[in-house]
């Protein structure tokens, strides 16, 4: 719980619901007739909604970027280092929104809702949802909020996938793209870990098909290792070795199958404290979600050809220590952009803390990502309207 | 099958058992009373006992390291590629030896193995192993064959650490130490994935504690679980690209969640292969046998230190796209034995197969190996004992 809410946070926050009555016709091919979308917003929007910035979550994150939710709340939003009044992105002057992702577990419609053709809940007959799927689900949360064009679209990681799949889809909606700790589309070695995950919970017998809310069980067993596994990719071996090392937790070797090395101690927390508060369903779409990402397939692999509809401005950043996606794999993506004549400002940002450290306070990457959100005021500012 | 037995191959080869009844006092300070080692020996022990070379094993493989079992086995042993007549490790002009470690489940005593003071399978009673314990028991092996001093102990990855321990433990009785794609000691990553691994087999619900056998079930979705995440740590990203890419097992993507792309194919194959042939009490005491492996423990971390009391000629090899065990972890050996003017000869081998590579026929790597056993040979014909 914070004693008081520091004076740099956007303070005590609400979710909001909204629902989508038109069918929604997904990359599968499948149709979701309805569905609702929770979403927060931080800040005000300007008269010609010239400064309105939509946030995109990654894999296990959601709505809640920023803020409390009440004064027993104990921790902020995922992105509390980077929203808030005066900070990178400054919700003094912009207006902020995201969305938990459709088949998300925080609230937007997914596979623990109720399926309104059965009155259960969808498990594994919810669809799968892809990239693009989720920027279509995002156009029309736009539309309900009467934004045209976002300002800029921002996100890490799975998120800043979405980001690349808005500035090929909705060209003329943003007017600039950040892309921070993503990949143009993932690596076999991505996939296999993903896939390890998956199986981890699948395999499980309390996943009953994924049914398993129908059998009141849950496949603990199974995301708490996929959880497990997502940590080590999330971190680099530098900060684990920093963090940790060989780090006793008894001081000495007990020769049993009980936590010894502070390693094992941190993994274990933070798989016991991921399940209860996420769902399975919801982590295999996901890690399918990304799995699919790929807006050269459309090319024949040919990113640059995929990027030829964009007119977008890009903020790309890598972390040098990201081994899960590694600064060349956003050099592959501004490569792209370039081959377009579009304009591209890259940051390679040294770090020891791998993927993780786009959610980090390193002051290198906030300061330099600062610079480029004040060229994005000026573009709000010059459109608001003001003086006209 | 082979339909004829390559003539480069040791050929037919019998596994034999000897039995330990002098108590081994672990380190951990249990004591075995009593237990089995199963092992193969190919080629001929000269007169003097000179040309005798240890080989150590890894993780999940045992004592058959060249040659067949019979004409149906379709695979040869483990290290076919470099042990055999004419080949890396000649067997026409050494006697190589390999035993299954204790704790095995190929034969050796192991977990499986029926404790004589039940009448029932150890289970999670038999005692966790080091790699000390393994280099005290194969050391009694040698007395039993008869050999003072190996001409050699080779072994890649966890083999190439008990080949260290050997160095430091009986520095009189190896004259050489081959040393590949090893590490001084375990990082906090390493020690990660073996924990997921760890708690993958013990939460399956089959586990039991252990006492699997007893309830005539098998953690095998667990071991499964292990396996895959092994293999995803013994390719590299690289080889995974280029054996697999981004490939798909249809060609089409299917929107579900069976296998879609070539790499978890692959993943499921290796897995499921595991699981019947591999006892998962072993698997876990293997990985905590490399979580303590740390020869700098009793010298505070000082690596040079621990190999104070080492005599032996040393060879070490890295390959540059082991993520698992990186070539900076075979200088750090280098370094600490230089720094105690021993004679190291190193090899970084660029390869892109990652930690398997020292499995696999890579040419440049065979070669300079090839080089230093030549050197081997000689010592072994120089103290044969011929013509004195």
């Amino acid at each position: 719980m914070p004693e008081t809410i520091p004076a740099d946070s956007v303070g005590l926050v609400k979710p909001r619901v909204l629902r989508f009555d038109q069918p929604l016709r997904l990359s599968s091919g499948s149709v979701l007739p309805s569905y609702e979308l929770v979403y927060e917003t931080y800040g005000e929007l300007n008269n010609n909604k010239s400064n309105a910035i939509l946030i995109c979550h990654a894999l296990s994150s959601n709505h809640h970027v920023a803020g409390y939710h009440s004064m027993e709340d104990r921790k902020p939003g995922w992105w509390e280092n980077v929203v808030g009044p005066g900070k990178v992105i400054d919700t003094n002057k912009f207006f902020v929104a995201c969305c938990n992702n459709l088949g998300g577990c925080f609230g937007s419609t997914g596979p623990a809702s109720i399926n309104p053709a059965t009155g259960k809940p969808y498990g594994p007959d919810f669809p799968i949802i892809t990239v693009r799927d989720w920027v279509e689900s995002q156009a029309r949360l736009a539309d309900a909020l009467g934004i045209d064009k976002w300002a800029a679209v921002a996100g890490g990681s799975l998120g800043g996938m979405q980001v690349l799949q808005w500035a090929v889809d909705y060209p003329e909606r943003l007017a600039h793209a950040i892309i921070i700790a993503a990949a143009p589309k993932l690596t076999a070695q991505n996939i296999a870990f993903n896939e390890v995950a998956r199986q981890s919970i699948r395999t499980d017998p309390d996943f009953h098909d994924g049914r398993y809310y129908e059998h009141g069980t849950e496949p603990r067993r199974g995301l708490r290792i996929a959880r497990m596994l997502g940590h080590i990719t999330y971190l680099s071996d530098d900060i684990m070795r920093e963090k940790f090392g060989r780090d006793l937790r008894n001081g000495k070797i007990d020769f049993d199958y009980d936590v010894e090395f502070q390693v094992e101690s941190y993994l274990r927390y933070q798989a016991d404290s991921f399940v209860g508060k996420f769902d399975a369903n919801t982590y295999l779409l996901m890690t399918k979600a990304l799995d699919y990402f790929d807006p050269a397939e459309k090319t024949g692999g040919d990113l640059t050809a995929a990027f030829k509809s964009a007119r977008t401005n890009f903020f790309v950043v890598s972390f040098t220590s990201d081994w899960r996606f590694a600064p060349e794999r956003s050099r592959e993506i501004v490569k792209a952009l370039h081959d377009n004549d579009l304009n591209v400002s890259y940051a390679e940002i040294k770090s020891t803390q791998g993927h993780d450290a786009f959610l980090m306070k390193i002051p290198y990457y906030l300061d330099i990502f600062k610079a480029y959100m004040e060229r994005i005021e000026r573009y709000a500012e010059n459109n608001s309207g003001k003086g006209r």
